[in-house]
Order: structure tokens, then C-alpha cells, then sequence
């Protein structure tokens, strides 16, 4: 048991802790979410620190025994080391200031350690003297959370472009099955079960691109502004320094903004990135629900897929196999539209020279971003490769929907074709037969009209060169 | 090492594993939010077994040394056992399919072990034959998710009725505390101090019968309605019996639902329940930001009163101590208004029979009540309650602003009461002064329309019984 | 032309105008959304300004003969009157002032017509002196959002009554027409399409149910209150007496807050309201594309009912009709669920003794309303009403499917049960076929397993009394 | 009065109709919004059919007379004629295909009078056969709405560059206005005025560049792709060429999409504009209410900035002026805000091969651009330009706040730099008189530190080169 004091007073604290009263008091103020912040954020938090050891030493404001000694006890954390020490609750009020104390604590006990002290002792490492020497927490923790959402980012980027190429390859392996295309729920034209999936693919290279675009966004950093983004206290050397410090320990192409009271008060860049991530959930919401269409049956619905079954169905219906893995993906989405809403509330809230709302603000971006990583790599393994289609289903379909009967107008005129549309209706019979025994059109000229290739490219079916 | 078989072939499990092929598989499947389902979940939904089993015994379709398994099974899972085997994810796909096998596999292997067999011989107690007999994922689990909302919903209710003793507590401490009382942010006319914590007071006591309200529109359940809420395959017996014995364990005033087809497919329910809560958490929303403002300043902002410091405010800036406990209480707003997006999504989601996206209106919801639970916590206690005036600030600023020049009004006209306004904002004189001096009024008439209960209560300042 | 004048200078204004330089500037300031005030809300204003007028007379404050004309002016465009000369946006900045002043600008110069003099002569009747007599923007305005919301809300009820007979005659009308039960869009057990109609009416007895509450809430108004709830300025015998009046005028149970700084300032209120509709609202979009999903095809979908034709399809599609009606529906649903969320953060934006974004809240919240009204007026009427059943399809489809397997598991077991099921689905058999032609069941049995009634009830079919 | 037929029936017409019976139709089945769709939707409309009338002569699939009269009559209308023949409602179901029928009607009916036919005589020019030829709803409305947004954005883009330089116009005249920066509402460190109007103008930049990027995006239509973007009936000389013309037409750099099944059934693209506008409006709700706190008072507030009075404040207090325009514009705020989740909410609701929600997503997106728009001219002239500051009171504040006390940490530490802001605190001296009274520093030191230009530039005030 160790003492140690604030401005509060004093509290006890284990032997064991690593962290001091200001992350305790901090840990006992928010027990709110029951998460503690994101393992990138400390990562990130720690290597913020690190670069700045390395600049304060470098420019001799800080004594190299101790930049030396928080300097190894940063790269400990980094490696996975006392993350249990990382304490605070990721909704804590405060812009950030008990995510920085956390660190600050637990980077001076382990430098404390490591030069031989006693934890606690802050005379040998001071968590705040040495530890956030000319920094504040209005710049270490948005420049923080700007590289934890990046290194988040670039994951899910990765598996975007999986999700793409699972989906090309679906339309490569479907091009051929022609089926019912379907506007408004309602039998409309033919198109091939491989341009459906084309189609999502391309919506899906979109997101890879804007989350390419979103990573640009956060690449400016305020490290160096202190508490309001005009620099005070930091030295002017230190400054001009330790953002590319930053750059070499994370391998990011960040940059200082030039004007850092900017990204010290305003959050609009995290609405934007959380937008874009919004913007990318809303197609996977959108595949996810044609799925479950097309796979809808086996008897009475849609059927045209075959969706791989990954667990039972029913606990009560026997053989019944759920979309399960396109449910979680819309459930996904609708969360994700959710924390959207959240960011642009805490963003638009933030009150002059910095918003004190960056925790949830994070907490819900960097749980977008968690969901979209887990979320594709389940969509893409367990559900897109491993899509079946039902061709036969497929075929019948078309065919004895009326489908086929937009193709005729160019032949036989908008009137005409209604007409043959109401007979195939009433009759039950399908398009070819009625217009063969009717003799609307002779067998040749049909066939070339509903030509499967015809049918789904761009032109008028039947006719030379599609004009 | 256990083998054990599903539709999909077969998986082994480590022999510690009370859970099953059918979670282990739901487990992989979904590993999304890292939440497994809340604990209360787990809580309701063992509870709804237990009422099945006792009232499959009863009617004779179960037999009673496995039913009274399943029950000891059952009950010891309540106590807290065995929670650690409750590991599918909160946000699984499949209308809480997974989580209900989760419950049905733990049961059954517990209670095969209490009847001295080995986990995974399920011809001792099965999890469906047995576990679920005469159930259905799509009746367990929102009867389960309902009773665990309410019981969320209890402590939050008596949080909030905390909330408002204290600010009434509050209301009274500072009732003759004269200050300005602003509009759109411009000093407008005097109020006391007490009366602002008051107006708080009687929006939390309307959030206290929202949820007296929310919690009666949950006590609907479809527990006997089976897969699509028509009962089939259960017993007409067991259906009129088990909410019954469900009513019995929980303690709560559950009903069955007439039609259970009815809560079976639609969630609308809960979309009511979010929202009431979100409507609470605007006004928390409302008081946290009032209380950041009149406490702005020290030195240079309303300065009006003083929160309790729960920690240090700045790693770079000495003596500053900031409002965070409200600044925590902004963000649970803040993400409450989210999730409350989420859950209409989802709920509006729902087709036909059945809603599928139900974890993740329960998973939503559930933060919601944990948020307000614990956050009403922090801010009653470690804010409200501790929360001083500074009087000589409020008077102040009372006697250098204009806002008392509304009380002139009935006695000198709207055009003079302007024209003192401009005097004083011109000479830097205050308005008694200026009144006075330039012979206005005398000063018995001012101090008469001045004095501060007229000034804070209905009726004209100055004249004969406020008329 | 006149000259009016206020404390940012003078200017001219037609001759025509009822309206006078307070419109004039706001109308300028605020070009924003291009609509005005609603209608219903111009009346409630007008309304409140009448019970004012007659109180103030009664209590000997104002001039009777002035306060006749007040009064009479009121009466006029009650009646639909100088509507043209309400010009403010709806999306004014400013808690209401502009509107207010509007009213009493209008009423002003069409008081002082009645009594002889010139529009713009305010020695006659003037707008703040006599019109706006004990009133504050801050009592009149949110008591008049409060009424008119209270109008709506009362057709909107009425349409939702409406509905849900609609949706009761076809539950009536469908009570036989057995189909597939579909859980997670697979087939899953049979449901009578009546019982989806009943379900969903289900639901919509609970929107009116919350309709009614919603009225409740929205009684108690604040008006005597004046600029911060405290009620400065205002007689105490006017404040005792001017709800009376109102709720005399209104018909509405109208209550004077108990403390009527908190309507002034909080707008939870209005939260709850919006929030109880989009409740509504997800129910609607819920039954909305449930139909679309039944309606689906005609030949490569659902096609269970058959939707009304409200107009041609397509352009290109001959004979394609769409469900156009519920997809509006749809949009209404989607734009509530939106308007929430404004009304929500607009709500929680409140700042001390006002809520300054109350226009943006009446302004959503009086679009919601209109939405519901016209949207329920067009799906009961053109969609609902008019829904044809396609048995022929129906039974189809449950024959062919394997949604009857469930009802065989209590007679033959689960095991068996799947082997039927996946046997059909290998062979294209349907289940009867199956079950008779492998001797599992003699006819008989069968019969009564799969007897309609049997299937869609509470019990277990096939068994004496279902148990 | 004349008779027009579709399927449907027969409905009469009054003579002065250019629309016809489908426009008739739908005008009364949507009667939702009280809308009709936006002017500029109108305009793209109608120069899309101009468009692909050019391109059907050139490719000899229209007739030249019959061509060059429906070119006339878009002319027309795209001159600003004929407007109020535009009745459809903006809310209506059916993915815009009555709106693309409203323009058929119209354009074919003024067609047919410049032919010198007869209203309604459809064999002279056909709505579909002529008009509508090788188009569909869904290829035409997607690429108007495209179009419309394109050119409202272009608007938008203008006035917020005209916004930023009345930012950075102000940042220069308050650049050497010293002033108490606040972080979490507490005073901290000082910062120039005119820093802050730079933070926001920052923010402002970042905006326009967004739209900029939005405008691209919108870019890639999918005219050409009919019904379900493969092509089918449209000749492929035409599809080749009629984005040429359509860019020419407009303007604009248009590009058919390369896969134009995409296009016309993934909205993302309107989800991302929607998004990066509602981040834009969040920067507007930020300084809005950053200027509504900086403005507050006048005496009880913070009091530093004047904002232009626009309108009297109050009915009831004199003299008051209200911040009416920031409170617009966080109106304006609430609402995109609102309209960005109905966007997000429709665009995932898309199915199959089309978006049938098109209409509510276009009208969401309308009233953001045209929110947008409005408030910003009013917000940079009508606010922005003509604030003043109040420097008399910006000293003031930072003199008797402790903002100070930061800066004296580099030069007396931490603990003795709290000591001194507690004697401030407790005795009501300034920091300058207990310093120098205490001997703690000499006065040219403490002028070198509390040199205005050091305090708020990067380095360590009163220390050598910042350092």
C-alpha cells in the first residue's frame, strides 16, 4: 500500500498499481460503459508520449537518464505490457484528461522502476513534470485518437477490398445465370446473377476509396499546441520536432497542423470519417438485405441463392437454415448509423477552444470501426465465397415471369406487349408460348430477342448491333 | 475432449465446456461487439426456462426427475454460476437463436451432471427435447429480453426518483438565492437560484412516470406462442400455465399477450421504452449543460455556482478543476439519442413473423438502462448533492445587469424602462442608481417593486397583491 | 406606405400590410425553410392572444373597447382570415419572437381598422402594449405549439382508429387462407394471412393507445408565466384566470403548469410526443414492407396478396404495377425517424430558462403529424381497404413447402421430422406425398395434424384438446 | 375539360392541363409533403429528356419534327415556363417515376400545342413513345437528381468561401484583442480574438473542400441503363452518346457510370454527400454556438463579442437582443443533422435492382442544400461581418482570471504557480499584484512573460527564442 496526493487530498493505493490516485479517482468518477479505452488508443497514447521523451531529450529540456528510462517503459506498454494498468472508462467526462493521466502515471512507475525507485516515488519520474513534459492533454489525446483511428482504418480497408474481390469473383463465377431483376420488389428485367453481384462490388470499391480518403483527413496533428492550440509552454525547438518524431515511431504520414487550435477544438474530421464509415455500412446493410431476398425460401420465397449454412436454424422448426451472418451484418449497419449520430451530436457540441466530448466521440467511432473489421471478415469468409446459386430456380423463374415482355416492345409495340403480359396472367401460359401460338413473332426472331447475353447488355435485343 | 454433432457435421469441446456445438459454433460465428449477452439477459432467460420446465412437469409432459433438473440446473445459474459459460455475442445474427441454445446447452449439461451423467450425453437431458420443450426461440427470447428490461428499468427508476429528491433537496437550499435568470443566453429577468433547480426537478419527476409507463408497456409477453406466435406445438395446457409460473419467479406482473403473433414480429414496444428513456436523457442532457455554464469561470464566465471537484482538472493548467461528472453526463445523452436511432431502425427492420434483429434492439437497450443506471448514480452523488451557490456572484451580477428593468415596466412605461437600460449600460451606473438619481422613482416604490420574492413570483412587482 | 419604426431604425411597408416592421425584419432575416408558421399553429397563437384579450378585459386591465376589437380581429382569423399576413419562417432563429410578433402585429392593425383608425396608428391599438398585454413570447409561444400539436394529434388519433378497422375487416376477411409463416424471411410454419392482418392491427391499437398519452402530456402549459416562468409582470389574477379562458376556447382540457418555469424552459415534452409517433411510424413501415414483401412478384416473388393499382408502373415495363403506397409510406416513416432526432438534439440544446430552438421542434414535430395524417389517410384508404388475398398461392406455397414439418414433430420426432423435410426437398415431393407414400402416417392422422384450424391455434395439432 | 386513359381507366382533364392522367394520378395518391419537387429537380428533369430527345434525332430513331418540338418545350420550361404544371408531390412513392411522368405529360403536351395539335392528343407526340423513348424512371430520375444536386451544391460551395473570408476578415481585425481561452467552459489560457475566428475559419476551409469532393462524386449517372441499368431497349448508339450531350447541356462533368447497374440501384452516393454536408453544418452549429456564448449577457455573461441587432429581442424586456441568426443557424444544424440519418436510413433500404425511396432521399437532401444555402447568407452578412468586438471587456476578463498562471509555470513551476492563482482566488488580487507584491518575479520578467504576442504564439513565453 502506497499514498499518494492531489489537489483532493490523499488516497491509498495497492503496491501492485502502476497507475496513481489520478487515474483511481478517474476510474471510481466514470464507471460508465464498462470498457476501458480502446487497446489502439493506449498504444497510441503511449507512443505520443514516447516522441515527445525523445524530442525533450533530444532539445535537453529533458535529463536523458529519465527520457532513457520513459522512453523503455513506453516501448514495454507498446509491446503489451501492463495494459491491465489502462484503467479508465472510455465515456469518461474530461476531453480526454484521465486517458492522459492513465498514461502519465503508468509510464513514470515503470521509468521509476526501472531506474531503481520505488512506484510512487515521483521525484525519480514525475508523471506530469517529465512524463507530459510540454504537452497537454488538448493535444496528446486527439492527435492520439487520430493514429489509433488510422491504424483501425487501414485494417478495414484491407478487408473491404477482400469483401471486393469475393464479390468480383462471384460475378465472374454467376455471369452466365440469367434470373428475374427486380425494381420496386416487382418482376421487372432480366439480368445475370453475376452483374447483381457486380453491382456490389462496385458500391463496395467506393468504400475502399473513401476510407483511403479518410485516412488523409486525420493525418493532422495538434501535438505541440498544448492546452488551447497556441503552443504555450512547449518550446518553440520542441515543436518543429516531435511531430516527426511521431511520424518515424508510427510510420504514419502525419503532419502538424498549421494552425492547431483547429484540431484542438474542432471534431468535424472525426464526423467526416465516421460518415464515410456510415456511408460504407449502408451498402453492406443494403447487400446484406438482397441476400436474405434472394435466399429467401427455400420453397416459398425467392430462392434464387444458396446462402452456406453456418449454425442451425431453429430451435423448434427442423432443416431450417437463417441468414444468420447477413442479420448480424444489417444489425452491424443500424449501430453504425447510430454512432454516426452520436459523433455529429458530441462534435457539434464542443465549446470553443477545445470539445470536452472527445471520449465518446472515439469510443463510438473506434466501435464502428471494430464492428465493420469483425463484421467483414465474417461477411466475406462465412457468407460471400460460399454462396450458392439455384440456377434452376433461376431459369424457371424467368421464365414464367413476364420479365421477357419488356424486350418485345421495340418488335411489337408497348400496347401489344401489355397485351401478351395480361395473357401469360390470366392463362398461366409463359411469354414464349403465347406469343409463338399467337404468332406474334416467329421462333427465329424470338429467340434472338430473348437471348440470355442480349437480354442484359446494353441495347435493344433483336435488333443489329443492339440500335 | 467431447464430441459433439449438429446438422453441420461435428466440433469437439473441451470437457469443461457446459455449452454445446450449437454456442460454440454461434460463438465463432459471431464475434462482433466482444459483449456477450448482458447478464440480465442471461438472468431472464434462465428464469424463462425454469418456468417451462416446472410447467412441463406439471402438465405431465416432462418427466419430473429431469424436469426437477432442469430446475436445480436452472436456479443455480441465477445464483450466478456457470455465467462464464454464456459466451455468445451480444449482437449475434438470428433473432437470439444462439443465445437461447446457449442457455439450452449449459442447462442440459449442468443438469446432466446434478442427474450423475457426463456433459454431452444428451440421451440424459437434451437441450431441445428437454431444455426447450414447448419453446421456440422466437417466444423465449423476447419474453426474456422484456423481463430483463424491466428489471433494469427498477433501479433506473429509483435512480431518477434520487435525482430529483436531490435537486429538490437543492431547490430549497437555494430558494433565496436572487440571480439572473438569462434567455437565449442574454441576462433577461431575476430568478432564484433554487427555482432553476427546481424547473430541473419537475422534468425528472415526469422521466420517473415515463418509466412507471415504459416498464407497463413490457409486461406483455408471447411466451407459449412458440415459432410465429400461433402456439403450435405447445400444449394448450402448457400455454395457459407457464406465464403464469413465469409471473410467480420474476415477481413482475407479466402477462400473456392476446395475440401472441403480435409480440412475436413487432418490437415497437421497445422502440417506446428507448425513446422514453431518451426522452429522460435529454433533460439529464439539459441539466449538465446548464450546470457547465452558470459553473463557467472560474473568474471569467457566469461563476454562479461551484461544482464539487471529483478530480484534477489539467495536466498543464494549475488549480483548474473541470465540470466533468456533467460533461460524462452530455455523452450517455449523447449516445442514448444513438442508440435510440438504432432500435427504431431496427425495429421498423422486422419482417413478417418475426424480427431477427432483436440482439441488437436488446444489446442497445440495455446500454441505455446501464448508462442512465450508472450515470445517475455519479451525477446525484457526486455532483448534485455537493453542488454550492456563490451567492455574492449572483448578486452581483444581478445588481450590475438589467435584468430588474422588466419590473419597471408597469410602473414607468416600456419606453422609459428602455430608456434607463441604455443609461446604465452607457454610464456604468447600475439601475438603482440611475433610478434614483435621476429621480425616477423614489426609493420606497424601488425597493417595493426590487424586493426579490416579488421579483421571482407570479404578479406585478410593486403593486398591491401583485396585481 | 407607412413608416414603422423599432430600435434598429424605421421602415416602409405597403400600405396592404396587417403585418408591421417586427414581421418585416424577421421575414428578412429569416428566408430559410419557405414555409410560414403552420396553419393550426397561426390559429392557437391567434386563440391564446383572444384568451389573453378577454382576461385582460374581465380583470379591468385593458380598455374594453381596445379589447373588443382585440378580440374580434382574433375571431377573423380564426376563421381563416389575413392568413397571407403570417409570413415568419417556420424555422425562425429566436424562441418564437417572430412569430409572436407576427400575431400581434396583425391583430394590432386589424383591431385599430375595426376601430376606425389607420393600420400602423398604434395609439389605437398597440401590438406590445394591448395585444401582448402580461404575455411574454415565452408563455404565448410554447402554450400555442402545445395546442396545435393537440389538434393534429387528435385527426392523426382518429386515422389510426381507422386503420386499424381497416386492418380488422381483413384480418375478418383473411381469417381462412392458410400460408407460410415466415421467420427470417424462411419458410417456417403455417399462419392464417388474417392473423398477419390481426397482428398488425395489434400493433396499431397500440399507436392510439399512445397517441392519447401523447395528448396527455402536452396539456399543462406555461402560459402567465411571461418571459421566464416566474410570471413577472403579469396581475396574479390574470394568471389565475387566462387558462381558464383558453381551455374554454380550445375545448381542450388545457392545465396551468403547477411550476410554470419548467414548460418554459424544458421541452421534453415534445421529445416524448415525437418519440410516441415515430413509434407509430415504425409500425407503419414495418406493415408497409411486409406488404411488399407479400405483394412481391406477381410471378417471381411472394405474390400471397395482391395490392390495389393506384396508378401505372413504369415507363418502360408494360403492365408493371407497383406498390407505390406503401413505399410512400415507407419515406413518411423514414422522415419521422429523422424529425426525432432533430427534435431530440434540439430539445437537449435547451439553455438555462429558455429553450431558444423551440420553432425547429414545432416546425418537425408539426411535419411529423401532417405526414402521419395525410400517409394513414392514403394507406388505409387506397391500399389497405383494397387488398386482394391470391389463395390460389397461397396454399401453393404451403403445400410445396415444409413449413407443415413442424406440426409432424411431436408425433414423429424431430429426427424423423428433418429426414421428411430434407427427403421433399431432394425430391421435389411435397410432404403429404412423402409422409403417405413412406408409411409414416396413415391419412387419417395426417388429416387431423394438418387440419388448418389445428395448425394456426394455440396447441398441438393432431393431438386430443392440442395437448 | 378532356378525357385521358391509362390502365387504370379514364379520368377527365381540365383544358388548361399540360399534364396528364398519370400526373393526375399520382397528384392525388401523394398528397404527402405539400411539396412539389424542387425547381431545380425540375430543371434537370427536363434537361435530361432535352438531352436524350437530341440524341434519338441524331441517332434517326425520333422523328426531326417531333424532336425539335419536344426540345422547344423543355427549352421553355427550362426558361422558367410552365412550372406550376409540376404537381407531383416530392414525397411520393415509386421511385420518381411520376415525377418522370409529370415531365413526360408536360413536355409532350407543349409539344403537341407547337405542333399545333391539340392538349391530349398524344398520336402527335407520345409522353412515352416520344418523350420517355429509350428511357426509364430509373436511369432518367437518378441522373436529374444528380444533376439538381450538382448545381445547388455549386451555390453552396460559393457562400462558404465567402463565409471563410469573413472568418479570416475578422481574424485579422481581432488579432491583437488578448482574451481569456476556455477549454471545458473554465478558464485557461489566453488566446487573440482573432485565433478564434481563425480556428473556425479553418474549419471552414476544410468544409469547402468537402463539397468540392461531393460534387465528384455525384458525377457518374447511369442514363442509358433503363429500367435496371443493363441497357435493355435502349440502342446502343444512343446509350454512347446521350451523356455527351446531357454534359453539354448542363455544363457539368458528367460521366456515364461504366457499370449502370450500379447507379441505379446503390445511393451511397447520396448518403456520402448528405454526410459530408451534415459535417459541414456541424461546423456551423459549433460557431454558432460558440458565438451565442461569446455574446452572452451583456452584463451577466462572458460579454466579449457584440453581435449585430437584426430585430428587437423580447415582447417583454427592453433592450434585450436576442442572438436570433446563430440560433437559426443551429436550427439549420438540427435539421441536416435529422435529414442525414433519413438519407442513411432509405439508402440501405434500397432492394435488388433499385431504390424505391429515391424521392425522400432527393427531398431530404434538397432541403439540406437549400438549408444550407439560406443560412449561410445570412449567417456571414447578416451576423458574421458586422461583429464587434468588446476589447474593454476581453482585458478585463483576462486580467482578473488566473489565464495567466500557465505561463508562469516554465519560470516558477507548477506548485508555486498553483499557489499563486489560490491567492488570487482567495484574496481577489490579479495575478500581476501578487506576483510583484510577493517578490516572486521582477517586472520586466513578468512583462516579457505576459507579452500578448508570446502568450498566445508557439513557445515558452518570457523565455529566449520561445525555448
Amino acid at each position: 500500500m502506497r499514498i499518494e496526493h492531489d489537489l483532493l487530498g490523499e488516497r491509498e493505493l495497492s503496491d501492485e498499481c502502476y497507475y496513481g490516485i489520478h487515474t483511481l479517482r478517474a476510474k471510481e468518477n466514470f464507471d460508465l460503459s464498462g470498457r476501458s479505452i480502446h487497446p489502439k488508443l493506449v498504444e497510441a497514447l503511449v507512443t505520443v508520449k514516447k516522441a515527445c521523451a525523445i524530442t525533450n531529450c533530444e532539445i535537453g529540456r529533458l535529463d536523458k537518464k529519465i527520457g532513457e528510462a520513459i522512453i523503455k517503459a513506453c516501448d514495454e506498454i507498446i509491446e503489451g505490457k501492463y495494459r491491465d494498468q489502462f484503467v479508465v472508462d472510455a465515456m469518461q467526462g474530461g476531453a480526454g484528461t484521465s486517458a492522459n493521466m492513465n498514461a502519465n502515471e503508468v509510464i513514470a512507475n515503470r521509468a521509476i522502476e526501472l531506474l531503481g525507485g520505488k512506484r510512487g516515488d515521483y521525484t525519480v519520474v514525475h508523471p506530469l513534470d517529465h512524463v507530459n513534459m510540454s504537452q497537454s492533454t488538448n493535444d496528446v489525446f486527439p492527435t492520439a485518437v487520430r493514429i489509433a483511428a488510422i491504424k483501425l482504418l487501414k485494417s478495414v480497408s484491407e478487408l473491404f477490398a477482400k469483401l471486393q474481390n469475393a464479390l468480383q469473383e462471384k460475378e465472374e463465377e454467376f455471369a452466365d445465370v440469367l434470373k428475374v431483376g427486380r425494381t420496386q420488389l416487382q418482376d421487372a428485367v432480366p439480368v445475370m446473377l453475376g452483374q447483381e453481384f457486380g453491382a456490389w462490388a462496385q458500391a463496395v470499391s467506393r468504400d475502399r476509396w473513401r476510407l483511403y480518403k479518410a485516412e488523409e483527413r486525420l493525418r493532422q496533428v495538434n501535438l505541440g499546441g498544448t492546452a488551447a492550440g497556441t503552443g504555450i509552454n512547449a518550446p518553440k525547438k520542441y515543436i518543429f520536432m516531435v511531430v516527426d518524431k511521431l511520424r518515424e515511431l508510427t510510420g504514419i504520414g502525419l503532419a502538424r497542423a498549421e494552425y492547431m487550435m483547429d484540431p484542438t477544438q474542432n471534431a468535424d474530421v472525426f464526423v467526416e470519417v465516421s460518415s464515410l464509415l456510415k456511408t460504407s455500412a449502408v451498402n453492406l446493410s443494403k447487400i446484406a438485405s438482397d441476400l436474405r431476398l434472394l435466399a429467401s425460401g427455400p420453397k416459398a420465397g425467392f430462392g434464387e441463392i444458396i446462402l452456406p449454412a453456418v449454425q442451425a436454424g431453429s430451435s423448434i422448426m427442423p432443416g431450417k437454415v437463417n441468414p444468420v451472418i447477413p442479420e448480424a451484418v444489417n444489425q452491424i449497419a443500424f449501430r453504425i448509423i447510430g454512432n454516426d449520430t452520436v459523433i455529429a451530436i458530441a462534435a457539434q457540441s464542443g465549446q470553443l477552444e477545445l470539445n470536452p466530448f472527445l471520449p465518446v466521440i472515439a469510443d463510438s467511432l473506434f466501435e464502428t470501426l471494430d464492428l465493420l473489421r469483425k463484421g467483414l471478415e465474417i461477411f466475406t469468409n462465412n457468407c460471400i465465397k460460399r454462396i450458392k446459386a439455384d440456377e434452376k430456380r433461376c431459369k424457371e423463374l424467368v421464365e414464367n415471369s413476364f420479365t421477357l415482355c419488356t424486350a418485345l416492345i421495340p418488335h411489337i409495340g408497348y400496347d401489344k406487349a401489355s397485351e401478351v403480359s395480361k395473357k401469360c396472367l390470366k392463362s398461366g401460359r409463359n411469354l414464349r408460348e403465347v406469343v409463338l401460338e399467337e404468332g406474334i413473332l416467329d421462333e427465329e426472331s424470338l429467340n434472338s430477342i430473348l437471348n440470355p447475353i442480349n437480354l442484359t447488355r446494353p441495347g435493344v435485343p433483336g435488333k443489329k448491333g443492339g440500335n
